[in-house]
């Protein structure tokens, strides 16, 4: 089955081949970006000398058409996908976006948290959120899928069962999170440079990210009620990985919170429960698709605290939209994810 | 002035040697290590060299007696000063405890945290509490000074305005701190190992961690109420440094929290308010002794995020018990402790 | 077809069990693990959770034989499998020994170097030198393969071309090799520690290494004339991988080193020549069993310099002791080994 | 005592303020930079706050005379100083260029090296090579002092004795040597991104260097014969530090080269000569302007091998620049460089 990539030469369009080249059942038939467009992939990328043969191509609509591809990614800037997609869905063809182009559903908080006028809003009602743990029933059908973002997956997964099971305050959540450099994008930025990254730590945007509205509004459909999140992400001197520290006030405190955790995700393939008192660490998902939790309640006080680690290349981004894809074209969910993490 | 150091192999110890060797108006009469004793600690040292001649010596009260020092520093594991400071303490050698020992003023809390009977109940009254920003008025006359805990400093630094004013909820408390890797000491363990800490990140002793009765305690000194505090501490694959990221309640809205806490530390010499939006780098204070705090109230809501950063080895640790010897010995209290942080 | 792991909690235990156990057609029959014996496997590394179930055993022979595994591995440290193939291979049990016991041809050599007598000289001449570029006839019927060191894979298959084409002064090599930490195995040891190792560099054993013998044996076998070899390790702050640089003195300047490499390597599935005036990076191996090189001759002059990076746990260790495996079960010499390497 | 910095944004730039901001027999009067004119320093650095209140000036050649300066750094990209230096050299300022204008005695080299036509030739031949170890004697009356590359400082300091005792072959030469990332710069390049260059190791510019020019100058200043090096630089995921393992033939192995190494450097306030079998570390000179130094003889053989360790951006740079000042305006040559290294 034939796939392609626009934006491939980003962290997520690279991660993407790398999850993809491999496969024997999948063909990426183009790969597309503006900045490299003639260049062999595997000079950009040695790492993929012996898997890929494809030349970066320029990201031209007909050609994409022509290619026969049943499934296209989007691993581009936000305010790409909009403008691009629909004449591709409307030709037939079906999209992951792994911009934020299309998870929020509305509109007007859409524009004011991008700063730009949304192109296809048309789309966006139409569109999927891509995250199977909560939306795995509308995925198969989809035309085009909003790939969650990094940080909404963790957090998502992580306050999931306390929400669905409605025993928390739902103004009282805090996410307190911490994400390696890949998250900020392949860009040459002078905060990203090792020498000013590294054996160092930092928070940013603690006056409001861009994840904010896609994580309440999330929340808030596993919820009945409005939620209230404060949301302080953290950039760590480390390659991958996202750690989520999540908080809630329990009103119930006479639930098991292990089994509650246990049994909501006893049946996921990506989400793995630890055992009680545990402490996941980041490098055990490096590379994988997976989300590993554990559930704390210190002291027995009636705070809930969730720990919960992802890739944030895979599981937050290019796995979560390889798994999204094979829900799509009716492959097996995980197809192509499973490998144990890169440990030591 | 003649001091010693009882404990000079580990990083505290290391880290008094660092900001007392150069010095013109302090001279080290003698630094003990019962395992390298005999050995030249430049030899064990290489970055001494040039700067301290000294050989590693056992830890004999009589020595130390005979060796003239005025101040003694404890830089040794719990458990070790509660057992040798009374010695010193009774032939007036004043003492600054860098361990655990004396930092707690219910005993019984104490043995519970740290598993052992307290060998000396009789000094835990007559300690003062080594932070100069809440106790600067008692270090100087004290016999005994407790030197805070690393993550201590900081949340205590990091929450006092807001507890001073009453402002917020004080059982609605929460530390999300992360600390660079000397703060587990210079002990052989896998865990700490490169190759398991570097590239990931991880929570640790969630269920709980002995700094959390002394944050306590001392927060209820500020407050005039009990104090909830969750507190969480990571482990960051950096070297120094300690960022505590901290949440509370507001029960008034309409205090001007960026005046608040720049009034409050108008006068410290080592606690430095940013302006108003900022986000401390744990870099901007590696190697030395200032506290570097920011606060923010993220979308209006009714949560105060605290933004806190410290060198877990300077003001978590040796700088500030420098800090407390200057005050001890009637020395300018910034002595010995001004230069910009080494960055990048 | 099953399999063994005898020292199964050191790093080349451990990656052998990740690129093992995710295979269909080879069962891990045991591993085993004297400190760790009776606990999962996957509590003490949670990044192999859904891949192994296995317990650690003690290394009982008796149990080995009974468990029908046809293949066991020793990743032990050295002085181990000398004692304890030999009851193995004489029951017909073949081993790949990732230690050094059976490396060294000379016994008397191996005696200076490891410190200890050798247990079994008689193995040590029926042993195949596990380098599949140099020795591949001979593995497939192998009864005991010993495998390379890591250091000795990259600096073997730097130098290969040149020597092999008598176009270099034997007695002019410097190998200017740089390790990982894992390099140094899992042992708690302080200079392995984050805090020490970590944002520092250092060359270490310069005096003389183990590996130096082990490299100027089998550079003398594919050279006509005795070697002198300038060897000298370093210590990276990173978790995998080695880079060697490696210079030598041309007596013949009219080759075309980049085609003599091309052509050397062109057959090999595992040695990658990259195009003329490249610099590999150790991470684009990082996971991979494969070593890429680079030749250059700057200036024009007459030192030829070579750029030779692995995965010091994977073609320097666990990855190569697989392939060897392959070769010797008949298997595709490739199979489990194929994957990009982790990057970024 | 006045001076100013031109060119205060870049890692050398802001190196100079941390090291000259807390002094206090010196005035920094200005710091320039295009970029950033016009915004306090310490906003930009806030590791500065507390000792510096300066703002970033356009580099006005005017205001710089008016300023009273008697000495000016030129802290700027390659090109800058040779345009701006001579009318403050005109003007009786002195000159301290830590860029590479001023290095190469010969102009053709410089400009093939350097790929533009040099601007004023005419103060190349003025310019003293502010390496004191080898220049001190013109240092002091110098009116331009072209401050040496942060390899080309290790290089010479490592081979210095050898080549002086005339005891090794001067064709035979090899420096393999690594840097931290601060040696490129501050500029946002892809490859210095933490992404990108943390946890991996590389060789760049095998094919040549522009410090081979300048380090073979210089060696051939000490060598009474032609010199050939071979220079293969390396990029090490460390912020500051560089490693320079040294290779050369000995021609007279009758000579003790510890006694050799510690007799020339004797006197030498800032080169360390380790005792016998050392291997120094970067971090233990982080900070510092200490290159230190420890020679071997692997085996007894006929190479020596030499291994050296600075602060690129202090000894390599900023502190040797500061080093120079202090003797161009007969200071103490040590003052404002005197503290241990930050270690851990």
């Amino acid at each position: 089955m034939k796939v392609g990539i626009i934006g491939g030469s980003g962290y997520t369009g690279v991660e993407l081949l790398r999850l993809l080249a491999p496969r024997e059942d999948i063909e990426i038939a183009f790969v597309s970006s503006r900045a490299l467009a003639g260049t062999r992939v595997d000079t950009q990328f040695p790492s993929l000398r012996g898997f890929c043969e494809l030349v970066f191509s320029d990201p031209d609509p007909e050609a994409i058409l022509a290619s026969g591809c049943r499934l296209v990614f989007f691993a581009t800037p936000n305010g790409t996908a909009m403008r691009q997609a629909p004449t591709l869905l409307e030709a037939g063809v079906r999209v992951v976006d792994l911009s934020a182009d299309f998870r929020l559903r509305d509109v007007a908080v859409w524009e004011r948290w991008y700063g730009q006028e949304h192109a296809c809003p048309e789309w966006v009602e139409r569109a999927v959120y891509g995250l199977p743990e909560t939306h795995r029933a509308d995925i198969p059908s989809a035309a085009l899928v909003a790939n969650p973002g990094c940080y909404p997956t963790s957090v998502q997964l992580g306050f999931l069962p306390l929400l669905e099971a409605g025993i928390v305050a739902p103004d009282s959540l805090i996410a307190d999170a911490k994400s390696g450099v890949t998250g900020a994008g392949r860009g040459a930025q002078v905060p990203m440079l090792l020498a000013e990254a590294a054996d160092s730590f930092k928070a940013y945007a603690v006056a409001g990210h861009r994840h904010l509205p896609e994580i309440e509004q999330e929340l808030e459909r596993m919820s009945a009620e409005p939620i209230e999140l404060t949301f302080t992400p953290h950039l760590l001197p480390i390659i991958r990985g996202i750690h989520a520290t999540l908080y809630a006030r329990l009103v119930d405190e006479d639930v098991d919170l292990q089994s509650l955790y246990e049994r909501r995700y006893a049946e996921e393939p990506f989400v793995d429960v630890l055992p009680p008192g545990s402490h996941p660490e980041t490098r055990t998902v490096r590379g994988t698709n997976v989300c590993r939790l554990a559930v704390h309640r210190p002291q027995g006080r009636s705070t809930a605290v969730v720990l919960a680690v992802e890739d944030n290349l895979v599981k937050g981004a290019a796995g979560q939209a390889v798994q999204n894809m094979n829900l799509m074209l009716g492959l097996a969910e995980t197809a192509g994810l499973r490998q144990p993490a890169l440990v030591p």
